[in-house]
Formats: structure tokens, C-alpha cells, sequence
């Protein structure tokens, strides 16, 4: 199949079923974050999963690799990151397994329905807006910083999308999570799962990824750590499975 | 020095300052968790510090050992107890330093007045009263099920008893930190700090050291692991050094 690459556009092998991705190297790019928590989050057959924030559509495309998940609808308000992963849908003849759509993360709950989807993934911004070097670069600046949407417009839309019992898989920086978990618990989704991911053994964690169940009772399992690194350059075994070498 | 041992009782060498402590074989006896809370926690020059269900008295007896705080005040509901934790601060000669006091930690802010120290640590009960099995043996279970005060009751009550940007020291459990991020945020101890205790570097962590500051800003510094064994009975460096071995 042929595809139209725009000006700085490439494609990237996503090592799954054949898969590939457009990206533009000006713009926002994936990063392990998204990969990490594709394999985090699980989806059985028949469920409906959205992800919030999708961007060029990454988390969609690699859990239609790795789950048996019905259907993935990917909401991202940026046009032309949402016509990206519009492209790379096409590309991979997912047209059938995913939705991307334009829109807004706060109006989320409005556009799809209350109790719509069985499981929620989101690689949400990072930084507080007002925290921190904003990047000039607005495309960038909407995937990293707070700027169209917070924590809490994430966590609180997520509580109304998801039907009861259903989950939500985050990824986030541990810095947020004195946050995050009373952000969960005040929506009513219990935090039920967390991995942290640290760089080196000795090293402190620099991702987060969390279950979060809509209703749940709390009782959080803490995982094993997941390091990335055995030595500069060389990536552990399971970050390795997680890519698909 | 001499000292009367009661039945059952034994003393332990601490490995600090030739401070020795005396337990009971047939009650609760100290673990791994409020060593490693002493070695957690921080008290500087002229600080008072409260420790809220002292037991023995093993952590106001480690910190005085490791920091330079002025004052530590141990609280322990259970009177066999409190009259170890005594007997110990007399052997240690630390009368000048720690105060053992019989009471109830839901009444603590009452007993001492509001905003009266420093720094609190506490290494309270890690089970819900309800939840699993209570222990038959009545000292025991107290230690460790939530019979005579609750999270809530201590991170309430410590919110009350520390000074405003006075710091907040607690291990717990994992599993519980679903409750006790929005429970400390709830009474404004805000989590500052966080390292998760991992027996070996491939397995789920069994504890978790905190650090909350009253009145504080959210951003969390998650540290890097705290690895207990590098293999089976051998701890790793960092462990014999808490331990002062």
C-alpha cells in the first residue's frame, strides 16, 4: 500500500504485526511512555477502549497488535496529529478495529456517552502548565504541558466514559503522584495497580504506569520495578519484549 | 548498668551508640520496617519529634542514636510496652532525650497541643481491623490491625500535632497507598517524598517509606529502590548500613 508522507513526515516500524506509524519529526513523537504503557494495559475481546490524547494514534495501534480488544477510539485535538494517526490506521487496514477523532478531552464525556467504554488509556501532558519552560513550539507545548486539558479534566472525564468496573491505565511522571492517586479516589476510580520504571536499578523512577477501576475497593498492588536499562545503552530483557525484538 | 528483665523478655543490641533494647519474645517485636523508617526519617538540631505507637520505643531510641534532634516523645497505647520502651530509654541513659508516654493516638493532639513538633514518625498498624486474619494474641493484633486507631486517625491526628511545614514520616504498606496519598492530602501533609522497599530487585515491594510536609506544595520525589537482599540471606550494602553493621 502507498501513503502520502507531508513535508517532515516519516514512518516508523512499530515491530508489531507489520505496523507502522507516521510521524513528523517537527511535532511531538512517541516515546517509550506510550510503548510502556501499551503493554501495561490490557483489553480482552468485545471491549471497547479509548484513548485520550492519542496523538498520532500510537496506543491504539499497538494494543490492536498485542489484544484481542474489539474496538479502539482515539480522541486527540490537534488535527493534524489526529490526521496522522488517520493515515497510519489506513496504512495498517485497522479502518474496522479504530476510530481517531478530533476533539477535546474535556468534552469527551459529552461526545461518546457516560459508561461508553470498557477501558480507558491515556498518556496525558506531563507538566503543569504554568510550571516550568512552556516549549515555544505550540504543537509540542499541547503534548507536554497542561495547557488544553488537566489532570483532573483527564481523571474526571475518564470517571464518566467509563461504564462501572471498567479500567483505566495511565501513564504518568511519579512526580505527580501525590496527585494523581487522590485526583483517582475523588472520582471514584480506585487506584488498583502501579509500576514504577526506573531508568538503572539505582536510579530514581522517571515513569509511572497505573490501573485505575471505576468503583473499585481500594487495595493497590505495587509491581515489580521495571528497569530499562542494564548498562548504557542496553536495554533489559523485558524492555525488549515490550518492543517486540 | 544493670537492668530487670520480666519474663519472656530479651535484650537486643541495636548497633548504634551500644544502645540495647529490650523485647518480649511472646509480643510484637520490632522489624526491618522501623529500621528502615529510622533510617528514612530526619530530625535536626533543636527539633522535637513524635512518634505515634512507639512499641518498644525502637524508633525515638534509632533516631536518637542517628540525628541530632533535641527531643523525641514516644506514644503507645499498650502499657507492657510502654514500660519496655522505658526500661530501655533508662539503659540507654537517653532520659534527657525521650519521653515514653502511655495514651491514645486519637487523643494525641489533645494530650500535646496543636502544632507542638517538629517531625512525626510513625510505623502504625498495616492491616484494616476487618480485613484478613486478626491476630488471637490481643498485643500482636494491636500492633498490627487497625483495632485502636485507623489510617485516618493517624495522619488526622498528626496533621494537627505537627507545626505548619513540620514534616511527616511513615512506613506502611503498598498495597495501602491508594488510601494514604488522598487521606494525607485530605489533611493537608502533603507527600513530598516516597521510596518503595523491594526484597530483591525482580519482586513486588513489601514496604513503603513517605515523607509529608504540613501546608506543602504537590511534587513528589519518588528515590530510587531500596533493595533489601542482592541474594537469599545476603542483604545488599545499603541495608547493613542502616543496620550499622
Amino acid at each position: 500500500m502507498t501513503i502520502n508522507l507531508l513535508p517532515n513526515e516519516r514512518m516508523d516500524d512499530l515491530h508489531r504485526n507489520g505496523f507502522k506509524i507516521i510521524q513528523n519529526s517537527e511535532r511531538f513523537c512517541f516515546g517509550m511512555d506510550a510503548v510502556l504503557l501499551s503493554g501495561f494495559a490490557d483489553a480482552a475481546e468485545g471491549e471497547k477502549v479509548l484513548d485520550l490524547g492519542t496523538g498520532t494514534g500510537i496506543i491504539p495501534i499497538l494494543m490492536a497488535a498485542k489484544t484481542k480488544g474489539e474496538h479502539f477510539t482515539g480522541l486527540e485535538i490537534q488535527p493534524e496529529s489526529a490526521d496522522m494517526a488517520s493515515r497510519s490506521v489506513a496504512y495498517n487496514r485497522l479502518e474496522g478495529r479504530i476510530d481517531i477523532i478530533v476533539g477535546d478531552i474535556k468534552d469527551a464525556s459529552t461526545t461518546f456517552g457516560a459508561s461508553s467504554f470498557d477501558v480507558i488509556t491515556t498518556n496525558p501532558p506531563y507538566m503543569i502548565a504554568d510550571h516550568g519552560l512552556t516549549n515555544p513550539d505550540e504543537a509540542k507545548a499541547i503534548a507536554r504541558h497542561e495547557i488544553k486539558c488537566t489532570l483532573e479534566d483527564v481523571i474526571a472525564q475518564s470517571a464518566k466514559l467509563l461504564r462501572p468496573g471498567g479500567r483505566f491505565f495511565m501513564v504518568h511522571r511519579p512526580f505527580r503522584l501525590g496527585e494523581i492517586f487522590p485526583l483517582m479516589t475523588k472520582y471514584k476510580i480506585e487506584p488498583k495497580r502501579m509500576r514504577l520504571v526506573y531508568p538503572y536499578v539505582d536510579a530514581e523512577p522517571n515513569m509511572v504506569l497505573i490501573e485505575g477501576n471505576r468503583g473499585g475497593k481500594p487495595r493497590l498492588k505495587v509491581e515489580k520495578p521495571l528497569i530499562v536499562y542494564n548498562e548504557k545503552g542496553v536495554y533489559t530483557d523485558e524492555i525488549y519484549d515490550i518492543y517486540g525484538y
